[in-house]
């Protein structure tokens, strides 16, 4: 049966949850009569979002994640939340497989009436990364998720992505780490608003109360937060529910001080202006290779680089100035 | 002063690594300006490259790429072989740090007379990656570097990234790795070509041998490679160069296979196919910012994106369907 747009959009506000996942792998999906639904759906449900808190969760492989994503979300949830947890997972790239696909993780917090579990993959896309989590976000968000929460895993591109849509940054950390992760750590401290160390026990506290004390070091490198904000460093472990609270209270303070500043909606608007640039990335593209004369010109100059004749960027260059004239 | 074409050309072909240094600087510059003159020196650069092995590399933090890149490029050198250093790391995106900006790494290989060292910064764009590697190797293979090691940092997307520029893919593994980093290798090992276990000595081999066994098995329930290939994993340590020069063997082996059976050639047209979509996107977003009657549509839909009346990917549509009906 194919679902019209009024079942749809009537069931995100229902929260129907088969139905918002149903117009998520349309938004999803790149057939260009889905995206048309999709872009339908979403126009409606726009008046219907922003209402959450979406959290952007990290770190590197091993530091709990999904646990603390299961605890976290249970807290959220006897707390009165509705949760839903989304995932980019650039792994997924090739063999479309998922973090998330995996369903023995997460098996409490998926049982859970007001929780909603989904992974998000990434597809390459001209070089880049397809990603459509904002927009899930967006859908989950009309039916009524009011705490988002966004994994990523480990280091990399993946993070910058979910920072991208995130309005607060919460790091993961383990005891020690070790000065192989540096690198990793210079470019990922600079976008952490919060920092929680894991599997903190009475074995290993003494261990623990070093590391805050080096990451408290490493932070006081970093340029401080326009609005003042101190990175809060809380020990606990999710495994054990020891900490989460503290978390969920500096989230709420973060929420409640960028709110009040103002920088809160002026994240969320730079946040919606990238997700422009990238859409119209993507349509310019869908168009050009559905204009004949357009693609006529495209294949040429395309040839012409695979062919080795030329450099790619220079016959990329040739493309569209030739276009350019040709449409003005 | 301001470099000529010629004399930047000149100097890539007589391999003047200050030169080369110069021209890989305008080839990542954002500014228009650099950017013609970095067109100019890569369109007739063209005939003089190709003529390299790139070899991607890639291991999770701690799997020793430096030191493995550092003995394995002298190795090379002792050869006969001019190496080129190159790395992407998306962990700059923010901070416009970089992995190799630490100086202090690969220091012996830094002084060789045949090495050349650069850093790749990959910078966000438009929700993707920007990143001038391919071109970087272009101008190297002008300058007559015939090896060239692209290094990436860990997980996500970067692998991507290197392994759609390189030639052969070779992944750097410690021994075990435990259970968390199963969805990340679930990714790459379909992008791999070769395996090394390091850091091995007479301590562990029992237990790198039983981490080679396992990989085996990963390996086994990966799909064929087209030509027949099966991986190799080597053990050895780079550290205390052992096991180098059986890599350095099953790199030209793969080289030789793949060059007889076309698959070499393939994907390098395939690589330049994806890198002329890259730049088409660069340059058609580039464009639409610098003619008025566009820049006013795209300010105004972009807008209505930010001020969150609308969804971006609609306004977005929006953007692009007005465009092409101006324009054409």
């Amino acid at each position: 049966m194919k679902l019209s747009k009024e079942i749809l959009i009537n069931g995100i506000k229902a929260s129907d949850k088969r139905l918002l996942a149903k117009a998520i792998t349309l938004v999803e999906s790149k057939k260009a009569e889905h995206r048309i639904l999709a872009e339908e759906v979403l126009k409606q449900i726009m008046p219907f979002t922003g209402n959450s808190i979406r959290v952007g969760i990290t770190g590197v492989p091993g530091a709990g994640k999904s646990t603390f994503i299961e605890n976290f979300g249970k807290l959220a949830i006897s707390l009165g939340k509705k949760v839903a947890v989304l995932a980019i997972d650039p792994s997924s790239t090739l063999n479309k497989g998922s973090i998330l696909g995996d369903k023995t993780r997460m098996e409490d917090l998926a049982r859970e009436e007001n929780a909603f579990i989904r992974p998000s993959p990434t597809s390459g896309f001209l070089g880049g990364i397809a990603n459509t989590t904002f927009e899930t976000i967006l859908l989950c968000e009309a039916a009524g998720y009011d705490l988002i929460l966004i994994e990523t895993v480990g280091v990399g591109q993946s993070e910058v992505l979910v920072h991208d849509i995130s309005d607060v940054f919460l790091f993961l950390k383990i005891i020690g780490g070790g000065d192989e992760l540096q690198g990793i750590k210079r470019g990922i401290m600079e976008m952490v608003d919060l920092i929680f160390i894991n599997k903190v026990d009475e074995t290993n506290l003494q261990k623990a109360k070093q590391t805050k004390v080096e990451l408290k070091r490493a932070l006081h490198f970093l340029p401080e937060k326009e609005i003042g904000w101190k990175v809060p460093i809380s020990l606990g472990s999710a495994l054990n529910n020891v900490g989460l609270d503290e978390v969920y209270l500096e989230i709420e303070n973060y929420i409640n001080l960028t709110k009040s500043s103002g920088s809160f909606d002026k994240k969320r608007k730079n946040q919606a202006e990238k997700r422009f640039d990238f859409w119209v990335q993507q349509y310019i593209l869908e168009k050009t290779k559905t204009d004949s004369s357009m693609q006529e010109l495209y294949d040429l100059n395309k040839k012409n680089a695979s062919e080795l004749k030329a450099n790619p960027s220079s016959e990329a260059k040739n493309f569209v100035e030739n276009l350019m004239k040709k449409t003005i």
